[in-house]
Parts: C-alpha cells; structure tokens; sequence
C-alpha cells in the first residue's frame, strides 16, 4: 500500500532537460529552414512598418541563444552582443547559425538538473530563474520567426511549415 | 554522506506544472493586450501577403487553447472547432479570450502530474505526449501573436511589450 509519504517523494517530470533541448533545437531547425526561405537580398533589407529586417532580428537570437546557454553553464557572465560579421551573406547567417546549435549543445549537457529552478541574473542585467531565461530565449525565437513568416508571405514566398521541426 | 542510491533518486524539476500554466497564462495576457492594441475593422479585415486576418488566427487559438486542455484533463475527446461566433465585434473576442482562460485554468489544475510525459492523440488526430500538445499550443499562439505584431506596426501601431506578462 503506497503511504502519504511515498506519494509525496514520488515525482514527475513536466518536461526533462533532454526533452527541452530537443524542442529547443527542432524550433532552431524550422528557424534554420525560414532564414533558407529568404532571398539573399530580402535577407537584409526586406522590413515592415518600420521593423527590423530579418538578418536584424537573427542577429538578435544568435547573440541571446549560444551566450546564454554558455553563461548557465559557467556561471561566466557577458554582457549581451548582437553584432557578428555577415557581409550581407546568407552563407554566413547560416555558419553563425550552426555554430550556434553546436554551442548550444555542447553547453547544454553541462547545465546541472537543480539549476533549472535557481535565480540568475543573465548577461548582468536580466533577473528571472534558469528555466524562465531558457524559456525566454525559445520564445523570443518564435515570436520573431513568426514575423519572419510575414516577411516572407510578403514576398510571396511560402514559408516552411510551422508544425515540422 | 549521500549514497549513489539517494542520488538516483533524488529529482529536480525543469519546470512544475504551476510554473508552467504561469507561463502560458502570462503569453496569454499579453496576447489579450495585443488583441486590445488593433483597432475593430483592422482586427477582422487587415492581412499582409494573403494571409489571415489577426481574428482569424485568434479563432484557431481559442479552438486550441481551452478544448486541448479540456480534453487532456478529461480524456474526452473531440474535433477540432476554430469558429466562434464573434459579429466583428472586439469586444466579443476579448470575452472569448477570457473564458478560454478560465476554462485553461479550470481544467489545468486537473491535469495529474504524471500525464504530461503519456501519449497523446489529440483532437483524435495529432500524435505526442500530453506535454508536447502543451508546447505546441503556447509555441503557436505566440507565432501567431508575433505575426500580429507585424500587422499591428504595418498600422503604425506599437504592440505591446514582448517581455512584459
């Protein structure tokens, strides 16, 4: 017979660490996908409304994802940077990109399982807990692909399916 | 001394299930605030590049949102419904918004710990585990939100902010 006490040690996962970065890198994929959508020129100049063009907001994601995946590792802060050499080069963005993944990866593995609940305080300015900041930069990616998306059917191209990762 | 045995055992969290409805319920708040921010003819009739206007997209949130948690809570079953009568009236989609966000927070909390790991065939069609299905619903409402933001800023509109919940 399973005592209260049993229950209350027994314990169940939402989501593990393996099933987030798994998420994380089918969203990056479908990312990778949409930046492969643009034409080069549309890539770094194409904008809405005043918007940033998509290249703007790429730089955006690879300056938040690869650091601050490296920082939770660490416990090393940086402040953020959104600048990387590109030349206008669609090439380039995806190199940066899969740098990135394998950044992402390689530091991922080192995050310990009690960190997901502690403070941090992520590239010395924004407070929130581990899996609030991951949750963050996953979001964040999202949002801005899905404006992405605009772009391209503004251009008339058709962007990648959304529930293919 | 911790025994390799109790470290086996011992568990943490990536994020709970109250963490977790927190955070959608946050994404949801600023959803409303961007739905608030359009004005009434642009919410029903305004598209860029063939695509929906922001109610539509709203109307497949509200069919996903509620119904998804509804049946995972309940093991019941049913189709898919994104249409809802709302008269092209805002007002009626804001009311919408909120029920659907009682009724998330209704049934969430019926939701047993050990279900978000289990397969799922939800609206008896889209294979996953019960968190997965989540996932994809709070990954699509903000892909739909962020595209709203374009929409918004092609009106010389500024959405509201991304980071506040």
């Amino acid at each position: 017979m399973e005592t209260s006490q049993n229950k209350n040690t027994k314990w169940h996962d939402v989501i593990t660490p393996t099933d987030l970065i798994n998420h994380w890198q089918g969203h990056r994929a479908l990312t990778r996908r949409a930046i492969e959508a643009f034409p080069e020129e549309a890539l770094f100049n194409h904008t809405i409304g005043g918007m940033r063009p998509f290249s703007e907001m790429l730089m955006e994601l690879l300056g938040i994802g690869g650091p601050g995946i490296k920082e939770i590792a660490t416990g090393i802060s940086s402040p953020l940077n959104e600048h990387f050499e590109h030349g206008n080069k669609k090439t380039k963005i995806l190199d940066l990109w899969d740098e990135a993944t394998d950044e992402i990866n390689t530091y991922w593995v080192q995050i310990e399982p009690e960190q997901f609940q502690k403070n941090i305080k992520i590239f010395g300015q924004y407070e929130g807990t581990v899996y609030s900041s991951i949750f963050y930069f996953i979001d964040n990616e999202i949002h801005h692909r899905g404006q992405g998306y605009v772009y391209l059917r503004s251009l008339g191209i058709e962007p990648p399916a959304f529930y293919e990762r």
